[in-house]
């Protein structure tokens, strides 16, 4: 079992390109549908990088219907962004729902470790068993328990200073756990794999942390028997996107549209 | 009175463009108000369109002033993508204040047929007789008591095979039922209007269609006397917004991009 | 004291690019931690420009969490475009522990003289005494007990007009007051700095005035004791930005994109 840094980064593979293209094929064949309940800052960004990878989304908010409808989806993507009390019911119906009827369900944890409210709504997510958790380094740390939190939403350790505790994290919750940064690396506790490349004008541009957490999600759903390296195409996909978006773009503005385009190819 | 999909088909009309080009001149000289209570996804894109179009957007949404606005404003737009309990509300009070006074309101019916608590609060708007409902083939045909919703928010029937049922929706409700699709269908249950073209591109985008519905509102406000030309003038500016878009795209970025810049030529 | 108009014009003065320059030298120094509670229809324009010109957004809306956090932001915006009852709690709570911590917060009025609830809950904010207003002219006259406010969110009066409506809210307020239109003045009731340029195509993109409230707010954090200039560099920026996208843009789509490229610049 990797227990240390030493172990992690001894076990550390990349994804191959045939891998990542046949995960790739998967999501298009089979256009998952993503119950999204997520943060009201990128609802669009989320959607539009959903359809252009190949993805269905559906946001779907309320109580009285959001396990109606985990029950028809895919795969249900939770982001606590904007979290509310009312989003707290729909997710928590929802996340019920989607473990009935034996479909994942993927958390973005933002700004864990920051706030005492929202840190008590994870711990109670948690316990629903997500199947992957995608964070930055301060939120992966502080979930683990072992960090307190970044500088509002933006992470104040780089991904590797979180690989610890993403392994820790992982064979806690028996998750694939997915730290984002200048490197991604993802974890199910066992193996890592990590994924290089992308831009850092992505980090200056809202939402591609977080529709990457929603990409996550539907690649696991197309790749049901192999998480981790659903998470970690899904990475990729992310990293050559913004690749290709630095390369033609002027500014985070432009880098935006770009990199949808990207998505898309 | 046009009953059977033969009957539907043989009225077919065509929106001349110079019929067209009346209805947009008609909507830049009067600058309807719009008042979109509509989903969270389609916020900004919604108020985009409409700017670019030459309508003015106003989304008020708390109950305790919805009915004040909806007053003021030239027309309502509901859309109950992202709905919830208080939306509902403020939707109720906006357009009952609409009809009180006399002005028009528009629903877009998003993912009907799929939910029961949506489709409850479905009908119980419908009873308030909108002006014009906009909706894809799987939401008109539900809409119609005639199938079962589609796939999250996308249709599985296309335009053609959901005419029928609009047809019988415009008469049930006395207004305009407009099915979109890779052909829309405008009907008013005794004429059908149809608007080709456009591009495939468009369903990748979020909020083509929602921010339609808001188009159709403001050109009803416009020309209130013809709201059957004015749904179809609106399908038609989408149509060749989609169209110079699709010309000049990469993807689904620079295409939502391009078709804002084509609505406001 | 400048109690009338021509007071007020007899004082006008211009920013130097020099102290233009060095406020935003300032900005991307510190990089401030803006506390975002705006309107759904600009949070993702909002947390784009503001990642662009070099600050950090943070959009937590919760009134379980919103005091929490306002205590480790930089300043606190609050937009009441889509009011809700549960965004006032929170709204509340961030400005109470805002002045408990010594931070700045920036009020943007949103559709101001319209409505009677929202111009209650306006009058209530005000009484904590927000370091800035940024407003259009219908606006600012209509916070100033002076009009009865716009159509929906657009200004029916020229930023000019307002001018003088702007000096008694400052005095009132003890704050500085910024009414933006073909040129934004900015005043603390003493002084009155205009800023001329941009681009009217700025209209016609929905979020620009209200991020230009979060960049204010951003500028204000970063430059405490001299918010009057502070104000007018942030308006300095989104003028200068909004020519540089108006020389390249084909609409208000290709618009936006340029201007949040060349904020970043």
């Amino acid at each position: 079992m990797l227990r240390t840094l030493a172990d992690l980064f001894d076990a550390m593979e990349t994804l191959s390109d045939q891998l990542y293209q046949s995960r790739l094929a998967a999501l298009r064949a089979c256009r998952p549908l993503v119950h999204c309940i997520t943060n009201d800052v990128v609802q669009e960004m989320t959607a539009n990088v959903l359809l252009a990878a190949g993805a269905s989304p559906a946001m779907i908010v309320a109580p009285e219907e959001a396990a109606d409808f985990a029950a028809v989806a895919s795969v249900v993507l939770i982001n606590v962004g904007t979290l509310r009390a009312d989003l707290v019911r729909a997710m928590r119906l929802a996340i019920e729902s989607a473990k009935a009827h034996d479909k994942p369900w993927v958390l973005d944890p933002v700004a864990a470790g920051l706030l005492p409210w929202r840190d008590a709504q994870l711990a109670e997510l948690l316990r629903f068993g997500p199947a992957a958790i995608r964070g930055n380094g301060s939120e992966i740390r502080a979930l683990a328990g072992l960090g307190s939190g970044g500088r509002g939403v933006d992470s104040t350790e780089d991904s590797e200073a979180a690989l610890e505790a993403a392994g820790h994290l992982a064979r806690l919750h028996g998750c694939v756990v997915c730290v984002t940064g200048a490197t991604d690396f993802i974890t199910d506790g066992e193996r890592v794999l990590s994924v290089g490349g992308g831009s850092e004008t992505a980090t200056r541009v809202v939402g591609t942390g977080c529709s990457l957490s929603a990409l996550a999600a539907a690649f696991i759903a197309a790749s049901p028997g192999q998480r981790t390296e659903a998470v970690a195409a899904a990475c990729m996909m992310a990293k050559k996107a913004a690749e290709a978006a630095a390369a033609q773009a002027q500014g985070p503005g432009s880098f935006r549209t770009a990199y949808i385009d990207a998505l898309s190819r």
